[in-house]
């Protein structure tokens, strides 16, 4: 062992000992006839001092040639600081040196190792080992950790049975694209990488292991949006012989113990909305409701006047932003501009300033008089000083522009709160959605997902109202889990792939096994998965996942460090029966 | 919920309350006026009954339909047995049933579901979800989970961080081959799958993680031997600052710790053994030492007589199988032809019995006098009873055609007992080991493993001799982990790729990045791997690895359950930029 202790543990009760440290040098300071050198390593910082008049002159010396980010090794005396430091835990003693040995000198590194660094994101990654020496990102990894230390104990002490799925598994074009592998032992045939362990956790269902949970690698094939990777992980569970009800408990369970125990926060029962009361009243099936700014639809209040823009419109909905029935014309005009960026595609916006005298200013006011707006007002919640801002349009396409705005206005107001905690339940998500593009319905959540019972004789008549036993656990804002109940009969299972326009054949061909299992005996089951990566990082306080991923990809799906993917030889393409089919 | 109770918790104490259980029908007795039926879940087996007298008509009729592995709901009271079952949990109680739902039908699985089960090795694969219902395989699957919450728990109390590492990697023509993914979005580019974390737990070192562990998938695309695994977990591990003694420290520790709480098993200081006595003494480097049997090398005392085929090998070596001087020539005759075997490789084989009355009979007596033959057995340790077993030949090749012998016949004699547990850490491997196919050296364990400094005059001169810092831990005659100080200079990792024949080209497009880091002030390091399933089988007393893998392939790396690999289409094909190279 290079150390008697690491540089995070010594204090005053440790002076007079003799201890040997290693680590990095994070900073020295020489003043000629002193030189202080702070050691850092994973447990924290222990400042060195070396003393012309005490310490031996080639100790002195090679001291004076430490740099940054150099390895190094010490002995010494734990002595009493003059200047304490009471902001670090090691703050009140220094070590006077005796020996000194670099283990391994550094070159200069590409940006400073500090919490707030100079390297942009690009030299950060391709530099990520030096990134990760850096306490935001170390203590991003660490958290990370804890936190799943926490998930495997409590599923574990509910008698969850974490089993891992295997990663070479079989591509099913349903849902988004695979990653494929070629297998070189059976010519022409591809494994898949999973998008989810679903299948098999069912099997396991149909298999007696009764609860099942695994936190495991995903992979999608996926063209990456911001704050997306090719490769995700999951805490993924599966329960027999339960109801929605029993699932969506032993999962409030966790989020709360995880809530209590990272952050000490006690949360009462987490409240519920149905997905078509998410849609009317936060235009998102994921609604941050840590703050309001809650939907207001106007149609029977502002369709009655000779306002065409809002008349030939399918929905009028309008939300009160509080206090900001002062902002300029300029900043209206700025939000307008914003509505209308292609990101967002509304056409323009109305709005009304509720003033503190109580009278309302608007946009509109050629066509409505004060009892209208005042009936606006009533309808969006808007108090005096807040300011109304309109939409109209198509009903699907105007709420999730309102909800893109209310999300930006929050942000812009300091709404949202990462250190506040708002989980929802959304429940009753219908089971199909309409999709423009291959004019067809796809499962919303996956076809294994059951239907509730009572609706389905509207999958012949109205497939599109078709309610499924499906939740989502949304966490300010975020989905950070869905799940539902399964169908757990093979002719449930059958007459599901016929509407999603499976063939027999391909049902078979695809997922056969699991159709075949069902007829074994399958319990009825159900179950869920959290999204790893974006849980941490919202428990961690941050939005975005990449520091909480210790090697990540950037959003070409390349690991830079590495530089991967990266050509393989032609011998090794022959072996595996493939060939490269690239436009030179 | 489904159910107020499972069935393996109720008992006396529970006698009057009225309960609803809910499970699989492992089997029903009709008596024609009482019907028995066991209700089987992961937790246990209890006792069902309908009694014509005491259950309504409809009930008592529907449970007359029901069949092995049906799923039904029951609701009952708990009474007491009449005819008790000390050997089950539920053995005291049982459960008249008042009301009956047949959850799901089961046609007639194609084995049984017991113990010991009828199906066999493919009909239980293509049905795994059926197989994971019986007993030895669920319980493996439990037992698997417990260990992996032990390790974890184990390690992150020491201080370690569980990093999860990417799976998307980089392919290195190093070592086994890589499967390999090919990349949409980088066209002509593949992703590797990873081997071990090995480049990755190094970079976290360099990072400042201080220790890391992970329990991970790795992915080999070798030809399958039997039991071994495409892809496979390992508990991977890495330290800095310290060196082999505090490596090997942690995880004697940690394999005593799952020794005591898994077995009941207190151990000792695990014992030591270099390399070169593992093979001298056991032929082998991973010797079962929980019996004896070590090699007895006969040169001196053999090479002085008149027989060719000793004078002229490199090596005589012999073995004292103990109790088996009563041996009949037909016995002895078949373990020669055993070693004959294309698989062991042995020319011939002598033997000599050392009879009670303390005479020696050997196949050679024509060449060999008594006392020529007490030498032997004083050499191999033989007593009156034994019967002495010699090889001759090639010195290495003998050795292993020994070793391969005397684990048969430990195996014959009952001396590889599942329930005794003999750990041995092997160290001083050889750095490098002469690969006959392409003449030059391989690293022996891999190339990032450090040489011992005394050794390094050697690599110029006799590369075959210098040893490196690494060690295995063995288990019974497993490997079960092994690990080194790795190099952490460029300047030494650069001389390494070169005395593996790397061009400084090579090692850089391959290792660049580890080299990079290396320079920017990279700790002294070292880990290990333990392999994860290996690991398990062994202390769940088993040799074989399948059962205690969920979803395990066979030998052409197929999982014939859900048909995997199989043909992808042809738009797939395209949008990845490769064609199918197979011959039709």
């Amino acid at each position: 062992m290079y150390r008697s202790h690491n540089c995070g543990e010594l204090n005053a009760s440790h002076i007079n000992q003799e201890v040997t440290l290693a680590g990095w040098v994070q900073r020295s300071r020489n003043k000629g006839f002193l030189i202080w050198v702070d050691l850092r390593d994973r447990y924290g910082i222990t400042q060195l001092i070396f003393d012309e008049a005490r310490t031996q002159k080639e100790v002195f010396e090679k001291a004076a040639t430490l740099g940054r980010e150099f390895v190094i090794q010490v002995k010494g005396t734990v002595i009493e600081r003059e200047s304490k430091n009471a902001a670090m835990a090691t703050g009140d003693i220094e070590i006077l040196v005796s020996e000194l040995t670099i283990l391994n000198a550094a070159i200069i590194p590409p940006f400073t190792i500090e919490d707030e660094t100079d390297g942009g994101e690009d030299i950060r990654m391709k530099y990520r080992y030096l990134d990760i020496r850096r306490n935001p990102v170390k203590n991003s990894l660490m958290f990370r950790h804890k936190v799943a230390m926490e998930v495997r104990n409590y599923l574990s002490n509910q008698g969850f049975i974490e089993v891992e799925t295997p990663v070479l598994i079989k591509s099913t074009p349903e849902g988004a694209r695979d990653f494929v592998v070629p297998s070189r032992m059976n010519p022409g045939q591809f494994y898949a990488l999973p998008q989810s362990p679903q299948t098999f956790k069912q099997l396991l269902m149909v298999g007696g292991m009764d609860k099942y949970f695994q936190i495991v690698k995903c992979f999608r094939d996926e063209d990456l949006r911001a704050d997306r990777q090719p490769e995700f992980t999951q805490i993924d569970c599966e329960m027999a012989f339960v109801e929605q009800e029993d699932i969506m408990g032993v999962f409030e369970g966790l989020a709360s113990y995880l809530l209590k125990e990272l952050k000490g926060i006690e949360t009462c029962k987490f409240p519920r909305m149905t997905y078509a009361d998410a849609m009317r009243k936060y235009g998102n099936d994921k609604p941050d409701i840590r703050f309001g700014m809650e939907f207001g639809e106007l149609n029977e209040v502002a369709q009655h006047k000779e306002f065409a823009v809002f008349n030939s419109s399918e929905l009028v909905v309008g939300i009160a932003v509080p206090g900001a029935a002062a902002y300029t014309r300029k900043q209206i005009d700025e939000l307008i501009e914003w509505v209308k960026r292609p990101q967002v595609g509304a056409n323009g916006m109305v709005y009304a300033k509720y003033e503190a005298d109580g009278s309302i200013k608007s946009s509109v006011d050629k066509f409505y008089d004060q009892e209208d707006l005042k009936k606006w007002a009533e309808i969006t919640g808007a108090q005096p000083g807040d300011l109304i801002l309109v939409l109209s349009g198509d009903a699907h396409k105007t709420r999730t522009r309102l909800s893109a705005l209310r999300m930006e206005l929050a942000t812009r107001l300091g709404l949202r709160n990462p250190e506040v905690f708002a989980p929802l339940w959304v429940v009753d998500f219908p089971l199909l959605e309409w999709d423009e593009e291959s004019e067809r319905f796809h499962a919303m959540h996956h076809p294994f997902t059951s239907p509730k019972p009572e609706d389905m004789a509207l999958l012949e008549t109205n497939p599109g109202d078709v309610r499924a036993n499906a939740y989502d656990l949304v966490l300010n804002g975020n989905e950070i889990g869905g799940g539902s109940i399964r169908i757990h009969d093979k002719e449930t299972q059958a007459l599901m792939f016929k509407y999603l326009g499976f063939t027999e054949e391909q049902a078979k061909a695809q997922f056969g096994f699991l159709m075949d299992a069902f007829q074994f005996g399958a319990p009825p089951h159900g179950g869920l998965a959290f999204g790893f990566d974006r849980l941490v990082a919202i428990l961690g306080g941050q939005e975005t996942i990449r520091d909480f991923i210790a090697f990540p990809k950037n959003n070409s799906g390349r690991d830079v460090m590495i530089d991967a993917p990266s050509t393989i030889d032609n011998a090794q393409l022959t072996e595996l029966s493939i060939k490269l089919n690239v436009a030179q």
